[in-house]
């Protein structure tokens, strides 16, 4: 491999995966809205960029086999916020990684696609989109734009659903949680399989109580070594009786399938093209 | 019913329905980017807006029970073209009409939606999203879009995933077909029936040759009744031997199925937020 | 056909059934809790007799080729009021069938088998029970009871799960209604195929709204001629805007997926097997 | 259409199709392995060869758009006597037609290829292959074959499992009946269709009682007009009780789910490759 | 937790579940028929009482988190032998539970509701029912209600499809069993759920040869240790050829597939209903 | 077990077979079409024949609990060349086998069988046979002869659909190596297992890629012990960057999905039917 390109290095999860995409291409390029991600690995080398700008993300992508993409706002906003970086960065991404020629895009998709599912459902890689956030919403659209491109442009995807990746302090994480080992584990397996398609995976560690089934993705290799159960008897012992009418407890996007949708007083969106002339 | 707004009522669609909506209410507000509709029928009015602007959008859903929302850029273009009117047009509709106390939306959706998934696969209507253009992917997104608003906030949409409402003079379309007589019948049982919750249909007439399958929205109460084996006699006899290795011939979304994605040279997409203070 | 049981006689359904049922066998035996049925058909004679005694529905099955299983209290009562006839009843009919060399029963359940359903989920006859209340409790047990005589003891069972064979005064109707000629349709075909082992099938007519699939009935042969339709715009006219929160409006079950489950006061039931000793 | 070929021209089933195919192409060349097939259509000419043979079938095929394959033995038979024309007709057909050109094959497949489900089971066209006798077994053969030629080499087929084309005397084809009409229906639907890919369709009439499912294969159009519910009356009255432990009752395959296999005191069976030296 | 109850206390697994389940909660009342249960566990007490009287079950209730519900007739017998215990018994516990704010019931049921399954169909929790007994036809019934007791009163249940919990020492047990141990960590998962609505899960160990699918159930994070495969040498070496026509051998109810249905001469159950006047 | 018949012994798998074999039946009867296999096993006797001849496979069966058929040629060739050996083969195994009492087959079959389905698909047992070859068409028709022969005679089967068996030296193989281990092992539980019915299972180990399920045959008990996953890193180095157009690389039967079906200039196959007089 040679070259990289990690979207949303500064971020949380992107942080974390600098280090071990370094070590898997000769060259690493990491990119984010931030002015600095601090130390950089050897390959490594860093650019800034918007990703809602086409023009900043073209010139990045040249000679890059694929793209880690990690960038976005990680709440729920207002739609007129996430239609920047969530939605048309997505376009920017596939549109501009064609146009140059990359093979593939590992996206960080996320559970919220179909977080309105309930956690009884066990629900696999095929449920229909319901998201519960425009957050959600914006991977819906981007899993969408990934099964066209592979569709249309042979163009290869794979799409995590990270469920959660935070420290396992209540009792949904005990079924949700995906650790920093198994993060990285599932993105080298989204990089290494030599054809992927247009593909969906859960991203979850081996917890026992994890709510959704990776069966129909299997051929990723994807085999998670964590348990959260390891934490459940000190989390359990906190948690008092869970209220089984309030939808955080029983469907799939815990909080996000609770929380009202990002609403402002938004008056008007205007879309300026300012296509270079040529 | 008090009040129908209808919009994109200039198209070749929506000027079909004029007429039946402005009977099926005390009012109907009409509304398109074009400066005029001709002749207004009983009962109709007419305002000019653009649906990209929430602040033209929102004063005319006021006080409206259900929105007939047909307007969009019908064809396939580069994304930034469509991101106005097919992608921001749908979130103002949703918004404006939940902030307004609107209880439905029927949407024109289409094929175009799933229309990578094989004819012979005789996709129901719980296919998954294939968009073939970002046509479809504005579809896809709509749909997406509606699903959440009906699982968060209780309000309800039709979506009508049309296959094709022009002349029966190619193989294809007898399969696909829709009448005007059916899509008015079709757009009727989308208004009148007492709930809907979230709901996809094919709008298709009862041709012989359907490739679709509307079983699982039979509570809609959808029953066509044109044909369009009438036409098949001398439609086939103007045919040649397919080429099965011709994704127009072999997809759902036939044409647009091959056709290139919509392609630019796209610098850079702004938004905007002319929120007004207050 | 020599002889045919019905049960339920002097019932709202079962009264329309005995002209029907008298002409299609030699005999028909009619039985009820009531005193009496009014005037008998051709062929007909009535027994008074308490579905919830073995000693008295026993010695009525004697020769008989087929029973048509109707009687019931047909309403939401507590348990233990449903228990003798609902219950114990279905057990009598079976058993006691089973014992006299009964071939098959065609047995009146309900919609309300599978009453917490959504309406628009179009279920099938192969949905997992989801009762609505003791009445549909009742129906429950019958269907696994018919379903274990078949597979121990090869004695067949249709199972009619009716929706509503009331007038058409309310937009529900529209799709659940049942006429009485389909009823009797059903009823015949129940009788008349060679073969059923255990079947389920549900009793609607052909309205265009119809929220239930027979599809895997289709050998059943029941083709319903009547259609809500007419009545729709009547009803819906009286019609007003749906409470999209209620049960009662989404469910399949109707008013009964609603209703408080049948509550009592009762402190003990106490089964008094009096065998007769031999 | 050029020129069609007719597998079979001599059967029961072939000679009812010769009128109408010599209708829809220039030439018809009719084959079988009788001497003689009687009076020539106008267009029709034939040809004796045994399909057995493929350099008897090679020749004929020169040209051919299409073939229409109905010859076979027509009953079960020890395996070795269905060895050259059933399974080793196949092969030459598709074989031969591939080196030919030919665009498309309609096999005469039957529902002994599925002939062991139950009929309670409705099965779709994507029932799993249950042959009930050997010559079942070869319609499964030819199925796979020409799933194979399509997935490989892009040679169409419409493989007709046709359920019985008897006259109506016996309660299993109140349900199972293929009127005349309706084969010759199911036929041109399946030449005239402009892309079939690889296909299985029932051949059954538009009976109330039919025990399959053509749903899946909607878009080729075949709407059956035939009902043999105007038989049942009659033919429900001579019919006693049915077993319900025999598998000719309960079985799609009828007779053929109990008969005994074919078989023979067979020693040996040699393949002769004579090959003419090139 | 407080208060656990646990019914059937003194019977084969109940005797097994009393001391883990009395360090789950402040408080155990065990109950039985019996008149004894020997040597209390810390926290346990114990109330003879007859489940097939509200009046007996009611008060043991009062204040009670769960209850665990073992108690029943543990073999097919008469109808009207297990009608009070196994089916009244149900009743009572959940409509009991209900009126004293009880959150939920852990039900011990059984392989036997779908024991007439093929063991080749690895059947999921989403089997249908299919009783082989009396036995488990109550265990259909219990089912069904607290499915109704979720879904009206929002009333949780999870219901514990035991396979078999004997020693291995025959062939079938090589799937079915279920160990002591895995059994207390499915009893224990059930209870430290937090939110389980209605579910069901078969009772199995991790034997090599399990003939159930656990896998809709995963959220509960039930992952048994014991494997029968360690007494597969010895158990098969004790085995003769299988008699693939017996029911016993290919059913998942195993002997109880083949037994005859509990019969009696049984002439009439009688309900006594005793309220007490108010 | 008193005696077994081992086919193909001289093969490559056949040969890894012969020791486990011989230690399972007090008598192993090898055989191939080669002149000698070598030093033979305590127990073990070798015949040699040819499959395609009845007379010399019937004697060989007698008195034989189980055949291991492995005998078959082993690589894409002409039909009339395979028609042999791996058609005619199988019905002779299977016919002689039933003639002489014989209890179960196991049978090696193939991926081949469903070679055209894609990898991503992650088929089960249960997917729909799609030939690759008319290597993988004989193993279709295996498999619907020993669906025949269970149904209609209660002659059991395993066919076991072995992926790859060779080195794991390229991308593919890491997901469908079966090691010589596992495939011991998936013999031997085909074999000890009392009762198989008709039944299929993958041959593959247990590698983190599989892209095949083997869920529905889980009864069988089949546990894998060894991973492809050892030789990742270093063939993943070896590999280029994956054609995602290229059959081989995308479809389950790897190469065979891209070679040319085996082509002949055949001119003539000929039963020749040498019963023997009686």
């Amino acid at each position: 491999m040679k070259k990289l390109v990690l979207t949303g290095a500064a971020g949380r999860l992107g942080s974390y995966l600098r280090e071990p995409l370094s070590q898997m291409a000769d060259e690493l390029v990491s990119t984010d809205i931030a002015d600095d991600i601090g130390t950089l690995y050897a390959g490594e080398s860093y650019v800034q960029a918007d990703l809602a700008k086409y023009d900043e993300i073209f010139p990045i992508l040249e000679g890059a086999d694929m793209v880690i993409h990690f960038g976005a706002i990680v709440d729920e906003k207002p739609f007129e916020e996430l239609l920047g970086p969530n939605f048309i960065g997505s376009y920017n991404i596939w549109e501009a990684g064609y146009q140059q020629g990359v093979r593939r895009v590992v996206y960080a998709s996320s559970i919220h696609a179909v977080g309105m599912h309930k956690k009884r459902d066990f629900i696999g890689i095929d449920a229909p989109h319901r998201p519960d956030t425009f957050y959600g919403l914006a991977k819906c659209f981007t899993e969408d734009l990934g099964s066209m491109y592979w569709d249309k442009r042979q163009m290869e995807s794979v799409h995590l659903r990270i469920l959660s990746a935070a420290q396992v302090n209540n009792a949904r994480a005990l079924g949700s949680w995906l650790s920093y080992d198994d993060l990285i584990h599932l993105v080298e397996r989204a990089i290494d399989t030599p054809s992927v398609g247009f593909s969906i995976i859960y991203g979850v560690s081996n917890n026992d109580r994890a709510p959704v089934d990776n069966t129909l993705a299997s051929f990723l290799g994807y085999k998670p070594k964590d348990n959260a159960e390891q934490f459940a008897e000190k989390v359990l012992a906190e948690t008092g009786p869970a209220d089984v009418t309030d939808p955080a407890e029983m469907l799939q996007g815990g909080p996000f399938a609770k929380v009202d949708l990002g609403e402002s007083g938004i008056a008007q969106m205007t879309i300026v093209n300012d296509k270079k002339e040529t």
